[in-house]
């Protein structure tokens, strides 16, 4: 039997490499041989998930993991310019995924589920219930600390009910407490104090295409909004090389204080008056705060997606 | 409530009247406001099918039936070009599909369920299991009706087990005789004698985008293919006018004996040299047998897309 690697996007998220993990494990339980890989290093807070639950991270998806593999799985995305470079060589013969459809297409019919919920672990959930496959102890505290995270313990409008009760079996599972695990996990992955700007504007970004616009969103949490606003003058300059480098239309960095679940906003470019309208505020020296905002899948990304259709 | 309807995709074939009036259903159970509706004319296999069990077909989609009409449910098609015109005005909520994915895109997250199966209604099944909702037993004869008409009974290589599976269990409860009711429904169909030329040619037809390519591939399903053949003069002229009032690059006829399980094929245009390649024959007056074919989605289109990219 050939080969299939379980993917995550670009950029992991603890979602995205705990996913890939837990998916690749049903699969092979189902009898293929697949191996869950990423594109791109750990960051802080899924490597203390990944310590706590002691499993080990996956491979990077380099020359030598793609070595004969002509299949793929993608999990926690589609669209093209978030997955695998050399995505065209390979079939992609099922998507996990809870976000928008776009720029994806297949030549060949293929499973893909997409459920509108929080997290892509939440419909993992659901697919070894399906396959009346038990979930191990370890995994399930992965798949939790997925939702935890993608919901920010719950506080962003992403998280549904279902992602909230999905999340309760697994921390029964797991045999962890909920809150002082999903603070702790959130903690490790906030803490932008020895962050280069690099880091901060790469730890978590995705591009969006609309019509021939590349939007670029990077986003970091935080406790310490104050520390990162710091280094604006050095970030926006670091950001508008960004924009020449890709040929991006704009790039917005939004960091989001954990603790109060608001988000402050950097925007690089020239489109200030677009990001003026799209979140009805005014920048104040490319900078604004949006009340409430944590969300870039369902509060910043489609408001910025429609203003620059 | 808002009303959300359901569609299958143009050229409505027997899974796609069917599915739109049992996922209406099932949705209707779920608590929604939900409308089977259809892009065009019930074929005659079809209205066997809906006339055997007594069921009323979905009304046109036209402007009374989008009347305050924000939400859309798609199935048994995802691509743009085979959907409502104006597809762009309506938000999709789902889609419950068993083709390839390709043009098609989203702003916001949805509930997406393709399968690679034979047939739409075999997911349904799965669905209506999901969610502990009994089917009437209309509802499982037109469910399976689908199956048969898309896996011509079961002779397509399409098929797979769980269709077969699915279609022995719906017509339990639909109470019928699956080889005798299916061959009866397929003859039904397959009955081309009194068909225009743009009726053969527009009954069961599907654009398929390649780059800045619309390839149409018609197909008919008949118990007398020299009956057809006899028109082919008048077939070819027509295929021209089409393609260039339709600025397509290519339009292929198959005509497919629902007897033998064999299709003829008859190439529109230009793109001979691509046909023969695709197919590994030799075109004899832009037409040639294709042993064993029966299936567009999986024997037809893909390699021709393949051709064309």
């Amino acid at each position: 039997m050939s080969k299939v690697l379980v993917t995550g996007h670009k950029s992991p998220d603890t979602d995205s490499v705990s996913s890939a993990i837990v998916y690749a494990y049903l699969k092979n339980k189902q009898g293929f041989d697949a191996y869950p890989v990423r594109l791109g290093e750990v960051n802080k807070e899924t490597a203390y998930a990944l310590d706590y639950f002691n499993v080990e991270a996956p491979a990077l998806a380099d020359d030598e993991a793609k070595q004969d593999v002509e299949e793929v799985i993608l999990v926690d995305h589609n669209e093209r310019q978030q997955s695998i470079d050399d995505i065209e060589n390979f079939k992609i013969i099922e998507v996990i995924d809870h976000h928008r459809i776009a720029n994806f297409e297949t030549r060949d019919p293929l499973y893909y589920r997409a459920e509108p919920v929080g997290c892509t672990a939440t419909i993992l959930l659901k697919l070894f219930r399906e396959s009346h496959i038990d979930i191990p102890k370890d995994l399930a505290g992965l798949m939790l600390s997925a939702i935890l995270s993608d919901s920010l313990l719950f506080k962003s409008p992403t998280c549904t009910d279902e992602d909230i009760k999905s999340a309760l079996e697994l921390a029964n599972i797991a045999g962890v407490d909920t809150e002082a695990y999903g603070m702790e996990m959130l903690k490790a992955g906030a803490d932008t104090s020895g962050k280069t700007i690099d880091e901060l504007l790469t730890m978590d970004a995705k591009i969006f295409e609309v019509g021939n616009d590349q939007l670029e969103i990077a986003q970091v949490n935080t406790v310490d909004v104050a520390d990162v606003l710091e280094k604006k003058q050095a970030i926006t300059e670091r950001m508008d090389e960004i924009i020449q480098e890709k040929q991006l239309s704009f790039f917005l960095l939004v960091i989001t204080d954990i603790l109060n679940n608001d988000s402050t906003i950097i925007a690089g470019g020239n489109e200030n008056e677009k990001v003026e309208r799209a979140f009805n505020v005014k920048l104040d020296d490319d900078t604004a705060v949006l009340k409430d905002v944590v969300s870039r899948k369902k509060q910043i990304a489609p408001v910025l997606v429609k203003e620059f259709s």
